[in-house]
């Protein structure tokens, strides 16, 4: 057996920084350095950010990738951590170039490093390419077919990344046959609610799998439409947890482990003379229809002198409540930040939908820096702008009232010209009054406006294109209108808890839901109950179940059809930069599909 | 040799209408059948409409496809058509699923069928699966491992879709292996400036490599951001052209060919008795990677009696700013109709954009669909408003004037309470104000809204969103600035040729071009000549080129620095739907991508 101490190194990198993510990296190993750990693992594409999107097609940014890659070996050992095995992900290119059309421009694949002494001393591309749900890696990278493996103080540590677990065959096999000690698995995993307990039950198949201990290490913090909650973990060869980091905080896993070593393993298919510094290759059938390199890289080829190992380190998981929640916060405060904003707005319509953005805001970014607009029009009721000055009042944001009216009143004068506005065409115009107004403070104070609609509304149509949906990051987009309600009651429980006010008044909690677009409106007059819509939802939406399947599972046949028609003409609102027509090889658009959080510039820094 | 009538069905299909696409076979193969050919073929996923996005991820979609398929091969018997080989592309799902994380769901397959006698006798699975621009079909299928050759009166026909010839090795390998007299190639190629040339030197480069004739059929008309020119070809085995379709309209290719009898190819690399009904199978290298069963139909083993051929149809090319004029108004004109509207409206500065976006859509449906608005400001001049009425009087448009400056001032007093409005928050709340009144018209009258920005607009974020963005279909949106006034200039010219008045005033063609937002504003204050602009456009937004590259590419540095400073700002517009967190397995938006235009309904017809 060998002892080695590994930091698994959970931070928050943004897209396109290049230079920041150099930064995190040279700042976490220096503290790794100083715990005494003799490995560091960061998340994937740390150098990049994850998901760089479109930005890998650009040559000059993959070429950035590279040069950033080999400036930073160099600095870490200028740092005083030329002594620390440290593995970064990074965007690299083929060394084999195979032009083909439909093959990405410039072959770039998603790699990982690993810097020691000052050098790149190995590489690794990812195997296994995920193109499903929002990953579209078949069309940025092209597969790695080399597995290495490093000694490192007499234990062999293979690398793989993310995808490469979640798939049969590939990097695992090619780890057992090699006989290696330790898999290393950084990762750019986002987060689904209940997705954690499937990475664990996961990392200990593939751990039993390897028949080796698996280091798993992922991103924290939001990027664009994603956010990723760590949950680093170390499971041994049986699979059992050994370690665990908290969720949605940047952290370092400092995990003592005692591994067989290298040579001594059951599956050492690959064998030969391994001196330091040599290389020892070997094809490896990786029963996924490839056969992989395995080449081996010796850094320090003898175990440690024997020390006193730390007690592993187990967070606590949140509650399931809790956890969204902060998931809601962490990805709203990075949106705001890496986005360069300092100050967001909302209209506050005296529902809960926008009191429960306005208290994931104030959580995010403070509340001086939170600015709540009511914007009643003649269909408003005394208490909705009497709850949402409450709830201004309980939180401390910079409040507003500012009444419609008289601007809807211009819009119907223009408007009786051309035959008058009634029914919908007046509700939506209401809503885009309230838009415009929103715009406008965005536009003069350099506020980010945050959009209030949660996923029922948006499944639904339930919204107006250009109205209530108009603004700049949506915080609970992807949040059924049930689970706001709940979402709205743990915050208040939790503050309670705390022996503090809750931040969202009984009242908006409690009122039967309403768009106040015309008298007496209720959303119930147009949609189910939330309770019988949710899961009608759920299935047809996130689980693409067609109409007989929904209603083999149980739900009401006419509830069913009722939301097959509503969200497939909704479908339509998703989308509201309008499409044309294309007729060049790439179109502003749709075919050029660039990060929006992304710090890359192609101008040099003025 | 043997002699083969062939028809090429250039059609117009639309996404998820199974019916009305199963019609369209119908009705053009009774054609085929009165012309005397012998084998139809239609384009690419002719029964689902192409591309269909996400819903071929759906289960009772591609149910849906295979049961379309069996009906219409009976349905075609039942109406005399039995006769004679009808190839339709339709959505098939693998035989052998290999259920894997990170495999398209269900393992749906591009597929081709052939449809004889009433029953389905050979069906083709798309081997190569283009995953670049557009396309995403690694998303959506699995590729298809199986070459059918059909042998049809004593000819060998190997049957390709789309990809498959745009890519090394693969089915073309195995076509010229197996000795087939004919490649029958079912395409769904979208429009680009100047991709005719591509394909036709492509078709006699595969038809050469194949050593066999080349048939080559696509699609016509738009979907969603897509639009098909049709452009449907015959080569012969030594690459040279026999015939070719129209572009942008339905049309029956019928092509006579004197082609070589099976089995007296050079390269027939399997070989066995032949029977009627027989099949032959056997695996061939595809030169690619990958190994290829060859299976053998035989529909008709006998060359037919000698017939006397009919001479080959070649049309004509349209010139270049014909070609693209009509591309727009085809898309425009599909995009209004398949989507279920009946009329447009537009706002008309007097500009040249909407000018051109007026005239296009009185080419696509007709000046009396074509609702113009005229929306002064206090900024316009007074020629903006002239110069569109004389544009709406010469087109005979239904054309109204809503001066925007009671609504203006409301939305300025009412934000004077939070600071007042200024500067670019005033000049966007003018663009948003016309954008509410365009969408009330919409929600009041139906009229879908036309959108006029241009593509170096809205490349360089010279739009406001919300306010000129806001709309249902933007027809110019690919289209330069520069190319803009060339497309003015080309209509006029066409109308003049006819002796008809120019569409298009004189004066909307020389003023220079002004937003029209603050006194005495000229698009030349922000943005540099777009004669220079559109170029650096081109090389930074279709090309990809980073800034070194431009500059080497002869750019003005300054000019190269400007541009990307706006491009890479204004990508954030692209995506007018804000963005927010995902936390569930499906967000509704981003990892949902279903087409806009499609017919498909989960409901049953009510």
């Amino acid at each position: 057996m060998a002892q080695l101490r590994i930091a698994l190194a959970q931070v928050d990198t943004t897209v396109g920084d290049l230079a920041g993510n150099a930064d995190l990296v040279s700042t976490w190993t220096k503290r790794a350095v100083a715990d005494g750990a003799h490995l560091i693992a960061f998340g994937e594409l740390t150098l990049t950010g994850y998901p760089p999107e479109d930005l890998v097609l650009r040559r000059s940014f993959v070429a950035a990738s590279q040069r950033a890659l080999v400036a930073l070996a160099r600095r870490l050992a200028e740092e005083g951590c030329g002594e620390i095995a440290v593995v970064v992900g990074y965007l690299d290119a083929s060394a084999q170039p195979a032009p083909n059309v439909g093959r990405p421009a410039g072959e770039p694949q998603n790699a990982a490093a690993v810097l020691w002494g000052g050098e790149v001393v190995a590489r690794y591309a990812k195997h296994h390419l995920p193109n499903y749900g929002v990953f579209d890696e078949f069309r940025y990278f092209v597969p790695g077919m080399a597995f290495p493996v490093l000694r490192l103080h007499g234990i062999d540590v293979g690398l793989t990344i993310c995808e490469d677990l979640w798939q049969q065959g590939g990097p695992i096999t090619v780890a057992r046959r090699s006989g290696v000690g330790l898999v290393l698995c950084i990762n750019g995993s986002p987060y689904e609610q209940g997705k954690s307990f499937q990475r664990d039950a996961l990392c200990a198949e593939r751990a039993r799998e390897a028949a080796a201990a698996l280091a798993y290490v992922n991103l924290v913090g939001g990027q664009d439409e994603l956010v990723f909650d760590g949950d680093s973990l170390v499971v041994d060869a049986a699979g059992e947890l050994v370690a665990r980091a908290p969720v949605f905080s940047e952290a370092l896993l400092i995990t003592d482990l005692d591994l067989p070593a290298a040579g001594s393993g059951p599956a050492r298919a690959v064998s030969g003379a391994v001196d330091a510094g040599a290389v020892d290759a070997g094809a490896v059938d990786a029963e996924d229809g490839t056969t992989m390199t395995v080449t081996r890289t010796v850094l320090a080829a003898e175990p440690l002198a024997p020390f006193a190992p730390l007690p592993p380190v187990v967070a606590d998981r949140p509650e399931p409540a809790g956890e969204l929640y902060t998931a809601l916060v962490t990805a709203t405060r990075d949106y705001i930040r890496k986005n360069g904003f300092s100050s967001v707005a909302l209209g506050l319509s005296g529902g809960i939908d926008s009191a429960l953005v306005a208290t994931i805001a104030v959580d995010a970014i403070g509340a001086d820096a939170v600015h709540t607009v009511a914007l009643p029009s003649g269909y408003s009721s005394g208490h909705s702008v009497t709850d949402a000055a409450e709830l201004a009042r309980r939180q401390g944001t910079r409040h507003a009232v500012v009444p419609i009216e008289p601007i809807a009143a211009a819009f119907r004068a223009a408007a009786a010209a051309l035959g008058g506005l009634h029914g919908l065409a007046d509700e939506n115009l209401q809503a885009r009054v309230r838009g415009t107004l929103l715009m406008a403070l965005s536009n003069q104070h350099g506020h980010l406006i945050l959009t209030t609609g949660n996923k029922s509304e948006l499944a639904t149509g339930f919204s107006t294109l250009y109205g209530d949906s108009a603004g700049g990051y949506a915080p609970i987009k992807d949040v059924s209108k049930t689970r706001v309600w709940g979402l709205a009651r743990w915050r208040n429980a939790a503050a309670e808890k705390r022996g503090e006010v809750p931040p969202i008044p009984e009242e908006i909690i409690v009122k039967a839901p309403s768009a106040e677009l015309a008298p007496g409106q209720l959303d119930s007059d147009r949609l189910p109950d939330y309770g019988i819509l949710d899961p009608v939802l759920d299935d047809y939406v996130s689980h693409d179940r067609g109409r007989a399947e929904l209603i083999a599972a149980g739900h009401d046949p006419a509830v069913v059809d009722k939301v097959i028609r509503l969200v497939d003409l909704a479908e339509y609102k998703r989308r509201q930069n309008p499409p044309g027509p294309k007729v060049t090889s790439k179109a502003f658009g749709r075919d050029r599909r660039l990060p929006i959080t992304s710090r890359w510039r192609e101008n040099p820094p003025a």
